[in-house]
């Protein structure tokens, strides 16, 4: 199974502003399970502690291979919400992991 | 719960030994598990990937509440793990989601 791991820092100066994006941004990631059908699990959400060094926005989705990532990443429904998070972010980072 | 999601770039130049840090980084935090009482699931291990921008070692750890994420941090088992770790990155991110 691949666990793909990415996180965002948002570009808004107000945290306020930054807060309520990444609880959009992480709603709207986790409609994504049934719709896309190789997204076995999400969890994706805004940053809920206030420790130094920690970015705005992160998710963890599963898939059974890196094929289901690859459809993931293609279907219009991702697709959708990547756009989304395009045009609030300023700096993004993966890891997937073989688990 | 939270959702305690870090990353990790590391320094060295060569991929193929950052590739064995991440490795043996992500065997001792999974070994975690069962040695810190408050953890209650981790997966970890080196980027499995090669995709533009993917950093080289992750863990997704679980806990009951942010007192669970406290107690973990300040465990001698994780703060030698954290002390390897430290000493062989470059850069490091986190996200707490509150699932």
């Amino acid at each position: 199974m691949i666990r793909h791991i990415v996180a965002f820092k948002l570009a808004a100066d107000d945290a306020g502003t930054r807060a309520a994006q990444a609880a959009e941004a992480g709603s709207r990631l986790e409609a994504l399970v049934g719709v896309v059908p190789t997204l076995r699990a999400m969890s994706a959400g805004a940053n809920a502690l206030d420790l130094p060094g920690n970015w705005d926005l992160a998710l963890v989705a599963d898939f059974d291979d890196a094929a289901g990532l690859d459809a993931y990443q293609v279907h219009p429904a991702h697709e959708e919400v990547a756009a989304f998070i395009g045009a609030i972010r300023s700096d993004r980072m993966a890891v997937d992991l073989e688990i």
